[in-house]
């Protein structure tokens, strides 16, 4: 573990230490004895840290839970992270620090005024964050859902009954399935091309399948924009064209483009776009946000009908499916504090697939090393097959394919499912050049190293 | 603004600007020169601050925001809080540790194996929170939900076929009415008795009712222990008795009382116990549980049954109602590492309701001081009348209401609605010993102030 993140969050725990102190005694803050050395105990490490600091020489450290049971993570600190679902969500530095400050529960709810609403707030600038998402994605109206997948479900809630059919792509996340099944909707794939992608003229064959088969026209159709397996690129142009002269609603699924690449919603021909904030928005989970059109805001959007029988109540502007207010507190504080980083990173999305295409061109240098999803890449999540390089090796290997993780792991290289030598995924999004050249020549070291040939 | 609050959040922001530059140099931390500067002045930065914590003596400080529009949020530092809803999800200490270690988006995921599910992580200790968590509550099994709301929509979904009729208290959250609303069910009223309470012959009547109007029973019961209006005590057990009689599922909505007081799901005769982990659980939102006996396990948690019509594609363990995952990420590891001290603080509820009893019976020295929830009180919140005297002195002031609201904020109190002088709910759980006199005397010395009689 590289010892400065250590004495980082040691000193960060320390603050937080004198934090609760303050905690204990406001407002007036008059120590007790006890709570004056406590205090000054916390001040008194802070400061050997600092000294150590000052001097980048470091003694060791004993640092290793946070409570009980509950290890330090450092995984983005202490290793380049290629997991495939990590990379987009990782916290910007300024969601680090809003975590810190608006921590507690209701920390978002301190200004929460008529009509009672979260996304109504106006401080902290919750309202504006709200329509500045909307703009973001080309859309007219968003909010903060709790992750992608509820997203899913609230647009499937709003638009099928029981037996309705919702068409998702062969390819789909099982979330919007669950999603879809959870309001009694039934679920049908529309068929990938040659090429493991789904076009406008399969979406428009399966329609019309199920238009025979039920004599109903489906209710839904829900497709991402980049599937989670390959992150092949599927024809949204295409799929929002069919959908249109159909009438038939198109909810894009942006879980791995929004907050990464740039994204239009209605260009695309979408009535609902639904993103990602712990997958591609530098965000911490459980977040998420579904943006639509005017025409469907007040159907998705749709607020409490029912009244009470005894007392008349009505909850007014409560939106239903979303359940009132969704995500409050330091998730959605964190979210709006990457929001500038997010809406600035995407614009570089070139940059990006640079980077990851020359990560791709060399991690092929190796003999073996194919790539499994569609070339060039478009996206940074990859699917790769290392079945006649490292496999070879993990076949006669005592430590079987976890020696591809051990080597790597020896490199400070983590994110790969553990022992996996076939098929694997890897992202490399918001690596920087150094990390990417890092990253290139630690796998061409091991294969070196086994005695599979690099071009 | 206390001093001492905004040197440690300054450090803490220093200290993740040398984070976020090891995050960039990983894995190998070489740094550049103009890295090397960077960090060096964080470093020279922080020796300033600890130096002027060293010697109690501080220069002032123009830390005010995280980033752009968002604030430094301070209010449990500089502030008494009293807010009715915020008390009981203010973060532990290890929480908030939790939060600047986990802050990324998938941080609890590094570890997921077979059967690729959140409850079933054992590295963090998940799956054994989870277990822990049922038994917390005297339940068989429970998960971790975005919200005590997304406990209740789970329920309503496997339960509520559309028309179906839910009874709630008439003293219901609204968020349990829009759970039930929206999977298409129809929520009556419990009536309250004359002291405001609900009781399990009340719940007999209304079941009697709904089946003499409709032909059928309701399909479910979901009723507060301590309802949000009054913080009144509902008759749990006499509500469970009825229901078991009718055989139809209980609910109870522990979202003011899991977590702050002892509460055993089965004595209570519950079927699903609800609760909040940013209401009453030390945890940030949106986070909560949701706990069921063996008999409704499998439906509640029931895992998802389709299979795609194309690829026969089927997702095994995942829990359709759940959307499978459900809480990742900071918010669960928070609430993990708040649960040692939720699990201990709520032997002591019995000292919370003597602090909140010390408090109200100071309180009502002020003449005209009234209590409108139920008395001797059972709950640290309270929903207090002052209509006969703050409200008096509002109707003559320049500020109005304000004028408490302004004379609070003088004496470092928060967390009532602004400007409002004739009912209000406040919250006085988890203030020491310390904090309830303060805000006891500062309550009187306004009303001394403004020459109300105080005994």
């Amino acid at each position: 573990m590289t010892i400065e993140i250590q004495k980082i969050c040691e000193a960060e725990f320390l603050l937080e230490n004198m934090r609760e102190v303050l905690r204990r005694t406001a407002p007036d803050h008059r120590f007790s004895e006890e709570e004056r050395k406590e205090f000054d105990k916390n001040i008194k490490k802070l400061d050997k840290i600092v000294e150590e600091m000052k001097k980048d020489k470091y003694t060791g450290s004993n640092l290793k839970y946070i409570t009980d049971k509950i290890e330090l993570r450092r995984r983005e600190e202490d290793f380049i992270n290629i997991d495939p679902i990590q990379s987009g969500g990782r916290l910007t530095l300024e969601a680090r620090k809003a975590m810190i400050a608006y921590g507690d529960g209701y920390s978002t709810c301190d200004y929460c005024f008529k009509p009672f609403r979260l996304d109504q707030i106006q401080k902290p600038p919750i309202h504006e964050f709200v329509e500045d998402l909307a703009e973001f994605v080309g859309m007219d109206t968003a909010r903060v859902v709790r992750g992608a997948r509820n997203g899913f479900q609230i647009v499937s809630n709003a638009l099928l009954e029981k037996g309705d059919v919702a068409l998702v792509s062969s390819l789909a996340h099982y979330s919007l399935c669950l999603a879809i099944e959870s309001v009694g909707g039934i679920w049908r794939e529309i068929p990938l091309n040659k090429d493991r992608i789904i076009t406008g003229e399969n979406t428009r064959k399966k329609i019309e399948e199920v238009r025979e088969k039920t004599g109903k026209l489906p209710k839904l159709v829900a497709v991402s924009h980049f599937d989670y397996m390959f992150a092949n690129e599927h024809d949204v142009h295409g799929i929002g064209k069919t959908c249109k002269e159909y009438k038939i609603p198109f909810l894009y699924n942006g879980a791995y483009t929004v907050g990464v690449m740039p994204v239009d919603g209605k260009k695309i021909g979408a009535d609902f776009v639904v993103g990602s904030g712990h997958k591609s928005m530098a965000s911490p989970a459980p977040t998420g946000i579904l943006a639509t059109t005017d025409e469907y805001t007040d159907k998705i959007f749709a607020t409490t009908k029912l009244e009470g029988d005894l007392t008349g109540r009505k909850f007014g502007v409560k939106e239903t499916y979303l359940l009132g207010c969704t995500v409050m507190g330091a998730p959605l504080i964190a979210m709006m504090a990457s929001f500038p980083k997010v809406r600035e990173r995407v614009k570089h999305w070139d940059e990006e697939l640079e980077k990851a295409r020359f990560f791709i061109s060399e991690f092929t240098k190796i003999n073996g090393n194919k790539v499994v999803s569609e070339m060039p890449r478009k996206h940074t999540l990859t699917k790769v097959d290392t079945t006649d390089s490292f496999d070879k090796i993990a076949k006669k290997h005592k430590r079987r394919g976890y020696f591809l993780t051990d080597e790597l792991k020896k490199r400070k290289i983590t994110g790969l499912f553990p022992g996996t030598t076939r098929e694997f995924k890897l992202n490399t999004y918001g690596l920087n050049w150094n990390q990417i050249r890092y990253l290139a020549d630690a796998f061409k070291e091991i294969a070196e190293k086994y005695k599979i040939n690099v071009d």
